[in-house]
């Protein structure tokens, strides 16, 4: 039998350990009516109250082991837990259909979980995860099913799982525990976000890893590359990988500190940071980040049960930019619709939402829903250099209209006497494949572009990455992209401007040469990727770049892009 | 009172003349569950046999005014009447719901007509009025309601209605009727389609001229501009108009049998027809058709219970590939999910099914099924020049594997000893922005492109033209699609090969000129607009055309673009 397995890079470190196997008694959630709904609706409220006694308590463990940031999670969790509207479906259920209170949790857990999984932003599919530890941890009280207790772990071992929840992660202590890996998740899953920060390595998605491993087995993985080795015959080999990781990691840690500067002293490019709220700021601080280059404001919205006002906003926006200290904020309006609903909103029913009435078509269709977010950026404005970014910009003309409501509400808040930043700059999003074939003619009008390049992929290969069938089609080095990104940042530099990228492509290692190599200006990217990209920046010339990139142009397929990627990058 | 309207105009011609007002009795439906059984079949089965034998009637009536092409929508309908599958569906409500005969019918109606309604394909589109027409029929004798007899109509009238089914339209009398103006409507419609065969003027989308206009009203009409004047002060204008008109249609009617050739007497460009099944080919060669650009194989398994043979395949590509007489004919291979469902195959439930598993993706996943399809168009290649056209081409990977899987059919059939075309064409539609932008890479591989603009514009934007929110994004002339189409063109030309258009935009008055500017090699567009495009060809010369497509592709917005284009035309 095969000893070996390939599963998701999650959290990068290499372990050999112990197999400690977290083989959870499974929900079976109940199908018989309530006898006594009183009893009933009491046996919830009983289950709440513990779990948010647990909740208080794993936040002061998360807070000692992984600080107030990563803490954070737990009081969201217990936030959801506070939602009325929440606790209301669940009672509902109970008293109009005679659920039972499992059943109910379940119910209401299920409906929220569809909604945030089927979203396209990571920040909200991490939603699912949330809600499904914290209705789980209800369902295993009210059956009185045993709640796993990880932190007591007291010996070295690599943890196997199904699956780790945001609130399993976060009692792991990495003294005992030197790794996991599990059947399902991925890199933007909370257990693995978790991961990266306890720096415990982890392998997700391996899919039978449950049923391969036995108790008495001993694990070897590498949570970068994502290989796993049951019961490894040559431990030489693993020792060597220990040390290796070891020696880059050191080598990375020295990159937060350090300016980017390419191999031939060029010190024009931006490393920047993506956040979805202003508790994200210190990571990126902390991983060196020159600025904020995507901010997006969809959580003031999506964690609210009203279109948040100005002031609210202006709270969050002043905040990120005070704590970024002179260094530049990108925020981008309201980017909500297609697959991001709101609770106390109904979009219209499309036959294809990624195609529909969403972000800036919704935003200035709703110029009173506009207005409170652009009143808010532009008096955060004042508190530091801040960019205002449009999303799902096609034409001209929704660009000129979206940036001179913004000049109008400028020029009625200094009327009014109220500061306005004077080093505002007002860009969009580049996701639509035509605003990329009309860079040129948008720069005239935009201060920037920042590449979104999820969309953009999926809009230029009519391809929703969303869709099982054809996520093949998902190719962020196909040379047509490349080519889109070209387009996007000539039209921008004959213009003076600058271009950005904010999706994910811009941290990835093999992104990073070719991106230089057309003159992308600033990078964001998570907040943990930024010392990598300042390390490969470091090892490369424009001019190697740049003959990469050519020739990267004229390639037929993603494959023979990606060679030439890692041809050049072997020689590093 | 204001006494004019604006319409969509849908068939071209002047009328003046007395209103005849249409207002049938509307259908109500009664909700009653039926009180015996077997009288409520033989109902509904007397209604089938009363409605085949007005359909015989009328096809008698169309044979003789229509022609045998237009006539056959009245086998068309006999054949939804003669669908096992649709009076099962009639008969299993009435047995196990108990529901009386016009509510099954309509039942059943409501939810074909819904499917075909939802379509993007005009082709498909327009089956839901033929399942309109035809169970309104059902219900109307079932009912007892009047079917309206407009064959009566004996002196000069306009007729105004809600509405013009395909039957009521086939039975107009152009000796008496003059034109006709309805609340609903577009320029796809078969009644505008049969308006057109029949010369009948026809303005449609009036949506509210039925309350407008009384009996003893005159109705003044231009069915080109849509322009109406009920009870016209100044008749000389409307004289001037009619005149005008005839000018036109006589100096068209010459362009059937004229060469297709600039002002400066280039002979290049190609002026070809879209058809959807065999008997369309007849409307081609009459007006003038150089080829069929479009030969959309849909109806094959649309209008089918099982997947079609590759036997049945060939019978209709080589009946079409005969009549065209040495002409060439594009045939493009299955387009099928999206919005395109079949009875007889489940496809996926997507959210966002424009962005999903249709097409190519569909036909390389499934390649049992496109087998018999690729060994069809090849056999068929045999009777005259034929090309394959592969839809919703992404990568340079999928054209190589489809191109070669045709290859090796190819092969296996002449190893067979079985005849293929000796000018056999391999092409692909160019329709996903990806494959524009890469179009230079593409044209090493492809014999041909052929520019798909519905949804070429469709992606390029994000906007599902479906979608009521985002029409305005629908924008052929925007400056970001001339340069998809410029890139398109000159990758074809590099590679020493051809570049045409069978999307709607390709016989549009305004497109024309722009196209030429940019060099498209062929145009492909329904039949009855070959004969204008080819006029405003021979009024123009390439270097004025070079010139305004060269200005259009420095323009921000669509506007711009448009007024380019008028400023032009004006002058001819």
């Amino acid at each position: 039998m095969a000893n070996k397995m390939m599963g998701i890079g999650a959290s990068a470190g290499v372990a050999v350990a112990k197999v400690y196997i977290l083989d959870e008694q499974p929900i079976v959630i109940p199908q018989d009516t309530a006898k006594d709904v009183t009893a009933e609706l009491a046996n919830v409220s009983q289950a709440i109250t513990k779990a948010k006694a647990d909740l208080e308590n794993l936040q002061k463990i998360a807070q000692e082991k992984l600080g107030a940031e990563k803490a954070a999670i737990f009081e969201a969790h217990a936030s959801i837990l506070e939602d009325p509207a929440l606790t209301e479906e669940f009672e509902t259920l109970i008293k109009t259909q005679s659920y039972n209170g499992a059943k109910a949790i379940g119910e209401v857990a299920e409906k929220y979980i569809a909604m945030f999984s089927a979203m396209e932003d990571d920040y909200f599919r991490e939603r699912a995860a949330d809600v499904k530890d914290v209705t789980d941890r209800l369902i295993r009280y009210i059956l009185n099913l045993p709640v796993a207790d990880l932190a007591s772990i007291a010996e070295e071992v690599i943890i196997v799982a199904e699956d780790l929840t945001p609130s399993q992660t976060a009692q792991l202590n990495p003294a005992y525990v030197k790794g996991f890996a599990c059947n399902v998740g991925g890199r933007t899953s909370h257990a693995a976000i978790m991961a990266r920060s306890l720096e415990i390595p982890a392998v997700l998605g391996l899919k039978t890893i449950l049923s391969a491993v036995s108790a008495t087995d001993v694990l070897a993985m590498d949570g970068a590359t994502g290989e796993i080795e049951i019961n490894p015959q040559k431990t030489d080999v693993w020792t060597k990988k220990a040390e290796t990781f070891k020696k880059e990691k050191a080598e990375l840690e020295q990159f937060k500190t350090k300016k980017t500067v390419t191999k031939d002293g060029f010190d024009g490019f931006v490393l920047e940071g993506n956040i979805g709220s202003p508790k994200d700021v210190a990571a990126v601080l902390e991983n060196g980040g020159e600025g904020i280059g995507l901010f997006r404001s969809e959580f003031l919205y999506m964690d609210n049960d009203h279109f948040p006002t100005e002031e609210e906003q202006f709270e969050a926006y002043k905040q990120v930019v005070t704590d970024m200290q002179g260094k530049v904020t990108i925020i981008r309006t309201l980017d909500i619709g297609g697959d991001k609903k709101l609770s106390y909103f109904k979009f219209p029913e499309e036959m294809n939402p990624f195609l529909g009435y969403r972000a800036i078509r919704f935003t200035l269709d709703r110029k009173d829903i506009f207005k409170d977010q652009i009143r808010a950026l532009l008096r955060a404005s004042a508190f530091g250099p801040v960019g205002i970014m449009f999303p799902m910009i096609a034409t001209v003309d929704e660009f000129k209209t979206a940036k001179q409501f913004t000049l109008d509400c400028k020029a009625e808040l200094e009327k009014a006497g109220v500061a306005v930043g004077k080093d505002l700059q007002i860009g969009m999003m580049v996701e639509i494949p035509a605003a990329a074939v009309l860079a040129d003619q948008f720069a005239k009008y935009a201060d920037f572009f920042s590449v979104g390049t999820n969309d953009l992929i999926q809009y230029s290969m009519a391809a929703d990455r969303m869709s099982e069938h054809v996520t093949y089609l998902y190719q962020p080095y196909n040379p047509a992209i490349l080519k889109l990104l070209k387009l996007t940042i000539d039209g921008a530099h004959k213009h003076g401007k600058w271009a950005g990228m904010c999706g994910e492509m811009a941290g990835e290692p093999e992104a990073v040469p070719l991106l230089m190599g057309l003159g992308l200006d600033a990078y964001s990217m998570s907040a943990t990727s930024i010392t990598k990209a300042r390390s490969i920046m470091a090892k490369l010339t424009r001019k190697e770049t740049a003959e990469l990139a050519n020739k990267a142009l004229e390639c037929d397929t993603t494959d023979e892009v990606l060679a030439l990627v890692h041809k050049l990058m072997q020689t590093k």
